[in-house]
């Protein structure tokens, strides 16, 4: 076995290493704060203050105008439920219909299958075209009297496709229709501006941006009216009871102030080294195609076709050799069903079942990206000469 | 200010102070396996492994017969919400109807309140004696053709007495009626046993037994049927969505398998010192009383009624001195309302105005009750002086 300092992570659209700043911020409150961020005494007013640094903290990031606007949630799914299921909670009127898109993650789409099924809800899935992005004028034409609520995620997580949140929520806002966003997979990649894309609520995961697991928010704009999910002692002003994970909360926080500081570094890093492994591999194996948008996407997501390979294979092959890359969606990993994204963009499915996402991150390096080209070469042709030889069908067509 | 080592924390039904192995084995989930768990190669694979590892130390923990019968969850509230609003979204007949008690958690009681309000369920809440404990012929008469669900908590939280949670699962299931007990506070203070008590739900909290914040399980026994309240990426086997918290789970795994090692020496040592705490109040103090059963309680938890004070100013005046107490449930801390538990217990409110909660640990030494006992006592005198100098009125009676 490769030892884990050999290991190359290029999955970090499904969980980045944790910083190790951001464990040092949250070690005081596994060791002496451990007070309950609602109790009255000295350890719980130590424990609120480090809550409150850090909803000041999310809110700078993506320039909330208010701390008060951040709700802490369990995560990226809990802040995505509170959202849908949150707005047709405070709907007074008969206002049931959610627009969304075909391409959102599953937090999105069960929770909109969940609310029809209990007749909360009616909803109208948004196609996307080759590239993975929502239409805006198939998003216009959608609207009706009823609708509540329009969702679409900033960037997707499985292609990395920008979709267009700014024009969409203009579209709300002139509608007066509450506009969220899925920003899970886009904070830290992008600068992100809730004013000014006048967005009304979004969902953040820390994991995502080198915090820790088992902690998001969701964003909720002064004013918008939503109700609570998660019903208990009256924690988060009522709109999320249950004892504040304050160590990981302040983890998110210190997330939020790095990645602030270092997103045009960040950004920059990751582009070259993203730049670096998509020129190789369209110049160098045969039967590549890139998935999503060529430049309206995520600098740190390439998710690559590769033809006449399953991609199941393939990532226990490059496993194998030390390298971690994911099919799509570790929320679906395992699953055999096509991505549910790549069919909507109307993916080949030859060239769907052979693709492969690499979600690069901040503590990549050259040297990770040098080894990868080698070892995916290699990998690919071995899986290509198998199959060729095991006497089954080889891609039918090659692009270079 | 006293230093943090010189304070003395009496709270720890509001959350224990983290075991230092518990961290130990967090860490590296926080440092070199910061994989998802849900991803295919080593990374996801070494995550998903400390995952099941937890499932089963939690489930021998509490007696559960299957580790699969454990739900990871992101704390006791959530999984009381999971265990009211799952086995109602899952009454395929017109079983709606719960029975719990006025004494339980506001996570039981807000989430049958928020059921209630949305025409999903009937509530029962049952009265209990003057020491807190719930009338078992008050529950069988309680019982209707169309009750789902009895959930009875295992301890009360403000005044520890101890539920009759075997008696009336058996009664739930003579009626073929879903059992539910908040197990919460219960836990790493008593034996627990789900199969020999006959539950069916019980919800755990990692920080009440020195695990982390931010993560709490739902025994489910196999073939109790219930429906998830969080949708996403079918995680935990459809039953909770949202990427599993690793580290603050393989917390949670490390601290049920130091509780069940350690469950005979804390309960003693608690005992020990909770008794000689107990003994100075009552025999040092005038006009304090103990609330909750004088026996059938948790052995960590004394809440004492002081005459004549309030008890905000006693926690204040305790805290300047280093010492950490509550006036209650953390979870309601800050509100000014008067304890629904004292309140449902037909506590004076003289008396439950002056009421505290001591909730001691496993770190807590005979030298943190002696200068306890010390401080209270002056404590206690010199806001008397005051009231009494104020022209307030001073208690009508006294106890001893």
């Amino acid at each position: 076995m490769t030892r884990v300092l050999d290991k190359i992570y290029l999955d970090n659209n499904a969980a980045t290493p944790l910083d190790a700043q951001v464990l040092d911020a949250m070690l005081p409150f596994f060791r002496e704060d451990y007070g309950n961020a609602s109790s009255l005494h000295s350890f719980g007013r130590s424990a609120r203050k480090a809550v409150e640094k850090a909803r000041a903290d999310v809110a700078l990031f993506i320039g909330a105008a208010f701390p008060e606007e951040i709700v802490f949630t369990s995560g990226g799914t809990e802040a995505d439920n509170l959202a849908l299921a949150g707005v047709l909670g405070a709907s007074k009127d008969k206002r049931r219909h959610i627009i969304t898109s075909q391409i959102e993650h599953r937090a999105i789409l069960n929770t909109c299958e969940f609310l029809e099924q209990n007749d909360a809800a009616k909803v109208t899935y948004l196609p996307v075209d080759r590239y993975g992005a929502v239409d805006i004028d198939g998003l216009r034409k959608a609207i009706k009297e009823e609708t509540a609520l329009i969702s679409i995620m900033y960037a997707n997580n499985e292609v990395g496709t920008l979709e267009p949140v700014g024009p969409a929520a203009e579209i709300a806002g002139e509608n007066g229709i509450i506009f969220h966003t899925d920003a899970v997979q886009a904070a830290g990649k992008i600068a992100l501006d809730v004013r000014k894309e006048r967005v009304d609520l979004a969902s953040l995961s820390a994991h995502k941006i080198y915090g820790p697991k088992g902690v998001g928010a969701l964003y909720i704009k002064k004013g918008v009216n939503i109700k609570p999910i998660m019903h208990g002692g009256h924690q988060e002003k009522g709109m999320r009871s249950g004892t504040e994970n304050v160590a990981g909360i302040a983890g998110f926080g210190k997330a939020c102030q790095i990645a602030r500081k270092r997103l045009n570094e960040d950004m920059s890093h990751m582009a070259k080294l993203s730049d670096k492994l998509l020129e190789f591999i369209t110049s160098r194996i045969d039967g590549a195609v890139l998935n999503g948008h060529p430049a309206e996407r995520l600098i740190n997501t390439l998710n690559v076709g590769f033809r006449g390979i399953d991609s199941e294979s393939l990532i226990m092959n490059l496993d194998l050799c030390g390298i971690a890359a994911s099919s799509g969606s570790a929320c679906a990993s395992g699953s055999m069903d096509p991505s549910h994204v790549l069919k909507a963009m109307g993916v080949e499915p030859s060239v769907a079942a052979g693709s492969l996402r690499f979600s690069l991150g901040r503590h990549n390096t050259a040297g990770d990206i040098e080894r990868t080209c080698d070892v995916l070469l290699d990998t690919v042709r071995r899986l290509r000469d198998l199959r060729f030889s095991s006497g089954r069908p080889v891609p039918s067509r090659t692009v270079k």
